[in-house]
């Protein structure tokens, strides 16, 4: 054992999940002297992933994380001077960078729609440009797997759903796309780490490895059922099915927790499992199924005889859009005399909207109806949830001069966002839960406040 | 700062990145013996990521660092306890566990195709069987990557190529991609993370918040050139393009390095600001495109006068195919006197083939044949590199007797996987290099040996 060298220590800082363009323009900031005025950048979608009907936020309690542990240090400042990347006063402000401006955003779990200002960081521009690309690998990523995620919930209905996706994604990406899946509705994961860092309950029993490592498929059961008892799940596709489920339940008695099948036509094999399981006497015993599942193969199931899913592949990936696809742009900014001006890029296909965003979700007999957007050059001007009694404020304070609201951190944070996530999706229109690409279940009214 | 309190050193081990049903199978197998029978298992593809013509081994140097962290301490041993993950027993072989077999596979940057025995772990069922899920996690992960970015690389020819899809990938899961893109023949990557880890070059001048910032944008132009030089890169397109690249070369000179251009019909728009450029004597000056490029954009840029490309989102999430689904399976193992079993999954739309590999790529006159892939119940039986003199042997001998060979590790190993990577694709017949669907380009052949 050796912690010293162990791998994610040698990343002590999360500074340089950075690209370098960050750095150059500080660089160049600092020595025209825009590095002090005072900057708002957004975090936005300019469309939803995947033409869905509804976005969803997720990673925000991970990126106040990664945002405490944002400094440079000896190792950073190296390496940005030896490949001189920066020039010395440069390294001589990032020796001392804290983050000391405001970051506001929507609460972890919350819907988004085309425009929402998702996260909002306002400091100097020296402070809050350097967080470009972490906020958006964070934000980006795990909103995509909470979308397929959500998706997936919404068709498993009450029915149990885990995540056993890890082998399918980064290892580290793994850890994170158990937390969004579960902040999505998802109720366990596979992934130990997702687990022991952010509380949530994990699962699993046996591969086919395990069957294969015995001379027989029945010796495999005996000894799973031995080591972990009669309420566990047997897999028992590694030969055949049939006798597979026969063997299982002569060698567990009826009284089986469960078994799970991990291949074939599942509508079919669900029913013929279940026949065969009832007709043995096991009506209590669980079919769990787990081969390549996605939202629209657990639709599809809704009415087979089906306890509980394992979704692996496409929940970590987002099936089909593993990138949210958010931007950060640069929304408004001091001039040199202090006044503040909205500002945005022109270019044609990626026009965006300038000025500091107040959102609001309007609500008709506790349904949702709009994305409500007030856009202001200045601060004075921007309304209030006290403006609009008929509409629930979107944004909350995540970061105040520097100082994160811890209640976003750790497995708290998590239970918080879940909790969040399943009350809100209340909210949404039917339509908003079909599967079928459209367009969003809600439309984004921006209104601009003098 | 506080590297104490820092992120990645919250997980000083990587033993977690794992899934349950391991550990659960460790438990039952200590229980009845059968974790002391010696195993093989295998890592390979059933077909290759998206249908495409070649697949391209990458991750295989930063799994073999998280192998030597991949030890369980005091932290991730109290959760497994607490969770009632495992029982004592297991609790005390986990404690000394250390991974003490051999790994043999495919070098990293090598090529494979369906059924490719990409890595081979042997050792006792109980110190293999937990390597799954993190063997997966990284080459799955990277693999996907590599191989996306293989094909932009062929694209491109010899045009400079970035990576700079950080923002649209996990943090850490962009390092690893930055580092995979490289090995598949990129340039460089905007990721200061993976400049540093992994030693591959880092580039990046200026984004748009840059020409927002400023008033105008010719005093942007003016900064830039004044901190970082007339050979910089200006963003031309934040308002109108024309005006622009107009407005650069007043600022710059006719000396200026290139203007970048993120937006618009770019075939079109590369050939105006060429011919822009060249009116105003600009004729030296570079043209990098970065707008939502894959390989097929790139592609169809072959004809335009582009000087250099910068591909985000679709080198990072594999271009529509973000994992290269590799799958881990137990092929043979011991039974209880000691002979060799060949094992293999019967599922109908999952089989696969039992039974050890030894791999080789056929060539005739330097032009790669088939994958030829030996196969044998046994360990005497395998042929080895004398027995094919016209072909290359694929496998390397990773870890001996649970050393690690130092060669792979680090920035090192990444030279000699992109440099590996970049001679073997010399292989390849022509039609592997285009871009359609398609079968694999080379045929797998199995050998039974007796």
């Amino acid at each position: 054992m050796n912690d010293a060298s162990s791998g994610p220590a040698r990343v002590p800082s999360t500074a340089l999940f950075t690209d370098r363009y960050e750095l150059t323009m500080l660089d160049a900031a600092l020595h025209d002297g825009s590095a002090r005025r005072r900057c708002v950048f957004e975090l936005f979608g300019r469309r939803l992933p995947g033409a869905r009907r509804f976005g969803v936020v997720a990673g925000t309690g991970r990126l106040l994380q990664q945002l405490q542990d944002f400094h440079f240090g000896e190792d950073e400042l190296r390496f940005l001077r030896d490949n001189k990347v920066v020039d010395a006063e440069t390294v001589r402000f990032l020796e001392d960078y804290r983050f000391t401006g405001t970051i506001t955003g929507y609460r972890e779990g919350e819907l988004y729609f085309p425009g929402s200002p998702v996260l909002t960081v306002e400091g100097s521009f020296a402070e809050a440009v350097v967080l470009e690309t972490i906020a958006l690998s964070v934000l980006n990523h795990d909103s995509a797997v909470a979308n397929a995620a959500a998706r997936m919930s919404i068709a498993a209905g009450d029915r149990p759903l885990a995540e056993m996706g890890s082998r399918r994604a980064s290892e580290h990406g793994a850890v994170a796309a158990a937390r969004a899946a579960y902040i999505a509705g998802f109720g366990a994961t596979s992934n130990l780490e997702a687990g022991r860092t952010w509380g949530i309950p994990t699962m699993g029993t046996a591969a086919h490895a395990w069957t294969l490592l015995h001379d027989t498929e029945e010796e495999a059961f005996r000894a799973q059922i031995a080591a972990l008892g009669g309420d566990t799940t047997l897999l028992v596709d590694t030969y055949d099915i049939r006798t597979g489920v026969e063997r299982a339940i002569r060698v567990a008695g009826t009284a089986l927790g469960g078994v799970r099948i991990d291949s074939g036509d599942l509508p079919t094999v669900a029913a013929e499992v279940r026949a065969q399981l009832d007709a043995l006497g096991a009506t209590t015993t669980r079919i769990t199924v787990t081969s390549d599942l996605d939202e629209f193969a657990i639709a599809a199931l809704a009415a087979s005889p089906v306890d509980a899913y394992g979704v692996g592949t496409s929940v970590v990936t987002g099936s089909g859009t593993p990138t949210a696809g958010m931007v950060f742009k640069l929304v408004a900014r001091q001039d040199a005399a202090g006044s503040w001006v909205s500002v945005a890029k022109a270019s044609t296909d990626k026009a965006s909207k300038g000025g500091r965003k107040a959102a609001f979700r309007t609500l008709e007999r506790g349904v949702a109806t709009s994305e409500l957007i007030a856009v202001a050059d200045g601060f004075e001007s921007m309304p209030t949830a006290a403006d609009h009694p008929q509409a629930r404020a979107l944004q909350v304070t995540l970061v105040d001069a520097g100082e994160t609201d811890a209640a976003h951190l750790g497995p708290a944070g998590v239970t918080a966002a879940r909790e969040h996530h399943l009350r809100v999706r209340e909210e949404l229109p039917v339509r908003a839960l079909a599967l079928s690409r459209s367009e969003p279940a809600l439309p984004t009214r921006f209104v601009d406040v003098a």
